[in-house]
């Protein structure tokens, strides 16, 4: 199994290893799974290459990297404005969206499952205040995927800069803000040390799937049993990763909070107002691209519509009460 | 394995057979299960017991059945304005929850799993509209578990009618409201025949977990393997489970409310508001009932408050500018 994080590292790192394990113990030893992070047998950006020729037989990483070879593929990371994870669950698990992937994926030669998920993020660090929509215009902003172009659409200049550098390149000035995940993983990078503001909520990315690829030809020589164990200990460990991710939320909010003076801010109406048409707009252009994708763009439309007649109904007024 | 519920009935019986059949066939076919609906080993109410003596090996069932016999068992089923299914999940896979779900069980020689649920409930049906507080005075409504008592305390006269009996008496007015879970299962339930308003959102149950139950002894004495087979099943058939429900809710509302002509409610603020102070009330008194209730009540509200905080950056503004 190639990985596109680094072995071992907590969150991304430690979700993979502890994926491979379920795997091996409920193969009873039958399944033996090597991991290589990032780097060792090929580069993050590699993993679906990699493991459609054959050269590894697993991967883990995310979809977004694959927006050079299938636009849609984004989807099944995180769509501004879209599914949050248990929205997310119910279109891959229940409602086509694992059907949809299969197809998207098949002719890179993968079997594609939702493995593992940061949750929704934040909305990233920023040196200066953001005050309205304005301040956004020409601001150097480090964000990949269908948030940048969001970004980019409203008027800063997003930028994709790899992990390891966005806590120098926030601290040299190279960009004004920057966002990675929550605040578990945020605090671990040190971006409190450059700059004071974090901005919530991430509605670029109200969701963050993390995916295990299979190899597709030996996922079809793979007998029942096996393909039962892999299917099931996804099911177990995204659920189990998820809830890890909000349960160490928290308290490494607090230490940024209490320890670090960090200030956290609310992005403003106009912003969230003009960000969520802007979001359509992307999701309008990636319809227009070709089939599959625009089936993809219609049945997580299809899903996002009537869960959030049902949030409308029950989750946000239970949890608008609950907060009063 | 002994059930609480119908068999094959859809929602409830039909997760404890998939998670029987999950068991079975990531034991290689070492482990064999036979399903007992409610009524045909012990009844619904028996399940506990039938596990704890060994007249069955597993059980699936709810923990606020017990009541009776640990008053904090109804808080790993639902606690009225408390965590929804995935804070739940926070409580009980990473925060402390399982370990005291395990001693509360420990003197009824069972071992207890977080098996399904069946999420954010409605908050009933009601042959009136409420306009205010002083609505709920003398209103005969069906409401059992914790929720039962808020209302009681709100001035209701709340009662338990066994689920077979809620619709007849509705119908006959033998009941003012009554509440089940939510649209899949109720419109299944026919309440809709005889109460036009449906309430929302399901403050009393914000979570719905089922439990699975294995006989303590049989427990400590299985194989390793095993043990690990049934952890990772139950973890899986939760989150699928939940959000089957929630895939299937918003249909059964639509035909609720456009071939049934049912109207839906938001219960007024200061019923709100009431309830909300009225829930913490309960969990106090509660907190005073012996020692092991009162360090549940402390581990729950412990993950409530820290997942509330996080819930008023994240989750609660992005739903809040998803939904305008």
């Amino acid at each position: 199994m190639t990985m596109s994080w680094i072995k071992n590292s907590p969150g991304t790192g430690a979700t993979a290893a502890r994926l491979a394990k379920r795997i091996e113990q409920l193969s009873g030893g039958k399944i033996k799974i090597k991991i290589y992070g990032a780097g060792e047998l090929v580069s993050a950006f590699e993993v679906l290459d990699a493991v459609g020729s054959g050269t590894a037989d697993m991967g883990h990483t995310a979809s977004f990297f694959w927006q050079g070879k299938m636009r849609a593929s984004a989807m099944f990371t995180a769509v501004p404005f879209g599914l949050i994870p248990q929205e997310h669950m119910v279109w891959i698990y229940h409602n086509g969206g694992q059907a949809l992937w299969d197809e998207l994926y098949a002719p890179f030669g993968v079997k594609p499952f939702l493995a593992s998920n940061t949750g929704i993020g934040m909305g990233g660090w920023f040196r200066k205040e953001i005050h309205s929509l304005e301040d956004l215009k020409g601001l150097k902003y480090r964000m990949p995927g269908l948030g940048g172009e969001v970004f980019r659409r409203l008027g800063a200049l997003t930028v994709n800069i790899p992990p390891p550098d966005i806590a120098t390149s926030l601290h040299s000035g190279v960009v004004d803000a920057a966002e990675w995940l929550g605040p578990w993983s945020d605090l671990a990078m040190g971006f409190y040390k450059s700059t004071p503001y974090y901005y919530a909520p991430g509605f670029h990315e109200p969701n963050g799937a993390a995916e295990f690829l299979v190899n597709r030809d030996l996922w079809d020589n793979l007998p029942e049993d096996v393909q039962n164990i892999i299917e099931i200990a996804c099911l177990a460990e995204h659920s189990f990763a998820l809830t890890e991710i909000d349960w160490a939320n928290p308290p490494a909010l607090k230490k940024l909070v209490e320890e670090h003076g960090v200030q956290v801010r609310q992005f403003p109406d106009d912003v969230l107002t003009a960000a969520q048409q802007v979001s359509e707009d992307v999701l309008d252009d990636l319809a227009s691209i070709d089939d599959i994708t625009a089936r993809i763009v219609a049945s997580f439309r299809q899903t996002k519509n009537t869960q959030i007649e049902w949030s409308k109904i029950s989750r946000l007024p239970f949890l608008r009460a609950r907060a009063s």
